[in-house]
């Protein structure tokens, strides 16, 4: 039976208020999330820029929460550098920008934390043949990375039927890597994420950052959906 | 007579509280300082990336001070227009990674902003001979950028004669160009820098943000220096 | 039955008179042929710049055929942006040197033109895996790109085959995405090329441009290529 | 006395018909104009590529007028070598995306071909220091590079000050440089820029291809202004 | 039968005394062996660069054994001529820097040379799908390339499979590539690649030059590793 | 007196016999001589890639000669750093390539290794403004480097007024800065080199390595030239 798995709700830090970080954090640890799922991109991998490495560093010290943090980067070796100096608990980097995948998949990895691989939408699954089983998540992007905050930009059309695809490659041997979605995670899409096989959901502005309703309420609908999808 | 001249104390905000930034932005907004000197790195240029455009942006939304913008990247192109976009009063940018300087000037200018032309320690100043009367501000970099957190790293040895020749060169030429340096700008070395002709004093924790003082002794302090400097 | 199936001759303006092209573009229109195949190489991607873009604006201004254009470079952006200026009809661009496959293919449809994925030569047609259905045509390198001028350069020998591997899997997932063929798509090779799928063929030096043959000459050989590729 | 000095008049290919470029070629040949400027540009160093290799090679068949080229590229050794191969006459390449400017300028002279390096406006002329008795011209941009066609794109300010300068070093050090200027070298400018030094003249949308007129008026009122600068 | 298959033990130069080359490759020689394996890295690739082209070519006078290269470079065409001009008889290099692969195969099969394509340890097979036949080799890197010296690197879990895959997929395209190792291709771990199809097998610290055995010695006790392995 | 100077004569590596380092190196130590100039060019730079890193290594351990050496790369960083961890004497790295020009210095001064900045032909000593006082060597590249071995290469001409002018420098200045000159410091030239103020002499095959000559011979004709230059 499926309903007892644990599926994870991760924050994206991009939601919250960057001008009052200690607040906003302090009020997604009381609503007893664990995890904050935190965006590092360059301005080189994408014309985005969100957050800074010496924010994080601050931040460590005021929070016990998880820290997922997703590299978007043209220079991941120095990004994936710098996380493991500050006590994260997850490093993602990108397929498309890496020749050397199983060198940092060790380094992370070597370092006692816990090692994703990004996809890009369009990535075929086929690249994780033989790098499947040393990733402990693998992070599906399910809007184009660096237009978070885009609204136009919409989930692409193939997103549940790359969830399914990989949780039927993880199933076929015998893994239990993390499936961690990224990218208009919806109340509407949830369910289906869910069903599909995904394990994390970064979590903004259409599910636990939904305006005009309180985080708790958020937090309870996306439960929700969760149920449902999990049925 | 030089001692009326207006110096700016320029905080950066690499200094302030990250996780609470707008309490920090306030607090230095109450000191009657109208200028914040924001730094933005990619990774690239230096290894270092402090804050990211989301947060200057919803920073912009919470506070009238002039945000003094200084652009350390090797894509500057995006970042100074990422820059415009928000309502910043002025943009700098580095010579050493410019191919096209009169092009980026203008383009900062024609958007009603001042520019700014940022030089690294070692680059001389004959790099200023057609583009100085174009520039609004010269930063010159007294440490090596990227490193202002690196407490080892000092003001260079030349940081003195560099102002002067610069102040010198701007009167030659009978331009009113603001002299920008940025780098362990101390109250040990305000008043020579002053002196040898600063107008903008980039203020981080060898001045204004020095611990276990209260930001309004450390302005107390730095307006001696400056003064000192001034006579 | 495919017989009916419509095949697009689209001229290569490579091989028009690049120093009389209103001349050239007009009897290549006479000949009743609507596709015009335009080749943007950057000398960086392939050591080749075939043309610039500003001859395609002005000859967006004398011709009413459609634009095909192939884009080849490290830049993608760029140049899709400045294609989409002009009114062109169908802009494709290289798997290869494209981080962000799904979001350019947005942002041509986005605006009201046909978006095509390019393939080196090498490039398996699993990286389709998940793009395929946003594209409106796949564009397979038969030959390395940036050498069509070099007549040493020969179609490699698997085209066959990757056309007939293409064919079979629009087909399996029911789209209706065209093939088009480009590199040494000559008299020879267009009855099996036709036959394995391709629905677009760029016409070059040995189709529709045969020396010492006229245009009306050599397209009527290659009709009766075609017509044989379809029984 | 100056007034004897030999003026060239070096007509923009930009500014031609090119469409029908072996026409608009002709034309200017038969005002007795000798020299044809050339801009390569790649879309990397600016956001332009005006024209291709292509279009040059079949324009060399048909003309014999001396082709300057100007690259503009990140990349200048490549399209160095691809001018020789074409029998041009010079070929200016920017110190600005230049590691090796002596070698580059040897590459070009060694196979018979004047060598210039091109200048962007803020470029200071000390960068000539050892390298200006090899070159044959020096190419002083007076806008910036990319953008001739945006009519907004004025002439540096400092224009004429920086022909004087380099005009001055020239003379210093008993050389026979020629000085070639390049951006709105307009009917207004002319005279100064001629006074101030200027050998070779760019001639485009301001002066020899003034809309209205012919190209006999437009000559004949270029060749007014460059004897108004020589007096 | 497989147990008279020839299986090629190829020394990595990178064990030589580098100070006596001749002296180390005399000895090789000796023991019998005919093919040098000769690994070019260029520092940006992977953070190494063991071996310099000036000694190569030095090496080229004064033996005849067949060198095997390895060209780890960001920049594969320039290394690729380089080694063309010397006397090799393979080259190898790396699918994640190319862009052209099927281009580069020809230009080193077109100079009598055998070509390989390396892969990455995480690099899927299905990027050979139309490539494979085209190749004298595949060089499965297993270890991480510019590691080799690190004695904290050991050999992919996934080593064996990833041999074993491409064994069956050359066998059912009912071809003859050779499949070369590279990484800790140890005593221990022969017998169950050269099982697994391995034809070439790139001898280093833990196989040809154990420390304090004898070069005979060593190549003895892998020669039986190898019999085990083919049994 | 300038004749009690003392100029050191630095042999090139590249000119030793690669294949047997330790003998050559040893019958350069028999000769008196105590520093070897190391080229390392990554084939990016320049066209070359002499020697690799790992021979280096070696080479430390079987030697004390002081190792003087000349980063040729786009990454100084990275080589710098291997150097540093190498127990070398002198490590000069290229200003063109130079983003952080004084950092590099202090990175490789705080380790108790002389700092050299190295300049191309072309580039003017306007550079040093700043950072001479820095460097503990200037080193002057007289030819273009990574050409070193072809033969028709030849020394700029600007080369002795180039080493007078960086003499006038030091001296103004105050400094003992030591000149390096490399690139065709032949027999013919090294009076007029040492009379215009070199201090560091990179001997190559027209002074120390003259064929049909042996070293001591050839070492006596350079200190003959010295002692010329000296007078």
């Amino acid at each position: 039976m499926q309903n007892n798995k644990k599926i994870t709700i991760a924050p994206s830090i991009m939601c919250a208020d960057l001008c009052n970080l200690e607040k906003s954090v302090k009020e997604i640890e009381k609503e007893g999330l664990d995890t904050l799922h935190i965006d590092i991109i360059d301005g080189h991998f994408s014309p985005s820029m969100p957050l800074g490495i010496d924010t994080i560093k601050q931040l460590r010290k005021i929070t016990d929460m998880n820290f997922d943090v997703h590299i978007m980067s043209n220079n991941n070796e120095f990004f994936i550098q710098e996380m493991i100096k500050i006590d994260v608990q997850q490093i993602s980097f990108h397929y498309e920008t890496s020749t050397h995948i199983d060198r940092y998949i060790n380094l992370i990895k070597n370092n006692g934390i816990k090692a994703g691989l990004a996809l890009n939408p369009a990535t075929p699954l086929s690249v994780l043949d033989y790098i499947l089983p040393q990733c402990d998540t693998i992070l599906l992007m399910l809007i184009n990375p660096g237009f978070a905050t885009d609204e136009n930009e919409k989930q692409v059309s193939y997103a549940i039927k790359k969830v399914e695809d990989l949780a039927r490659l993880i199933k076929e041997k015998e893994l239990d890597t993390n499936i961690e979605v990224d990218g208009r995670v919806s109340l509407d899409t949830i369910p289906s994420l869910v069903k599909a096989g995904a394990d994390i959901l970064v979590a903004g502005s259409t599910s636990l950052f939904i305006r005009d309703k309180s985080l708790a309420e958020n937090k309870k609908a996306m439960e929700k959906c969760i149920i449902e999808g999990l049925l």
